[in-house]
């Protein structure tokens, strides 16, 4: 039962698009990321994801429409709903989302993750 | 699908120890309170908490231990360990639990809410 420092576990971070494991509560995962530029087209259809952006901004779009993000703004976005994360500089963002949730959807990416490291 | 500004929340509350829910997503609430003083000793049997320190810094109290909090560092209570948050100066908190989870556990106390607020 330790407290995690964002800016901390930030510091360890320096690849892209590439979530860690910083806590996890009732079966969710916690995790921070980097983003920048353009990450893949993807839905889950069964996880509902959260982004509150800890510094930078990003935008997320979606088929119909785009929400600017900023740092101490969140977005939720709901199961089955097709998003892109786009950055056009890099961005720190704490996620929260189930433990299960697949990294892309069932969309297979060089960028995809199958496996979450924990920091 | 609208995004949240946390200071824009924050700024609509003007009691303590009276969370409001800014999201929900994963049968999971998304809420913002603001803590001043003692708040009373409890425990949730079945939920697990976040809490992530916004704005200032607050202390949580354990029975053997205490974990000072500042802006920018989360704790996660898992459940069934007693607690007491206790803020010097008012704090600003996003919190992280179950959308069934009650205010102070089994614990009656003036400061115990029974319903949750959307702002």
């Amino acid at each position: 039962m330790n407290k995690v420092n964002l800016a901390e576990k930030l510091a360890l971070i320096s690849d892209h698009w590439n979530p860690r494991v910083v806590g996890e509560l009732n079966s969710q995962h916690v995790k921070l990321v980097k983003f920048a530029g353009e990450f893949v087209w993807h839905d889950h259809a069964g996880e509902d994801e959260m982004f509150l952006v800890v510094k930078g901004r990003f935008r997320m779009e979606f088929r119909d429409r785009t929400v600017e993000l900023e740092a101490g703004e969140f977005l939720i976005v709901p199961r089955g709903v097709e998003h892109r994360p786009v950055a056009a500089e890099e961005v720190e963002v704490l996620l929260f989302e189930p433990a299960e949730i697949q990294h892309t959807g069932t969309v297979e990416s060089p960028l995809t993750r199958h496996d979450w490291e924990r920091i």
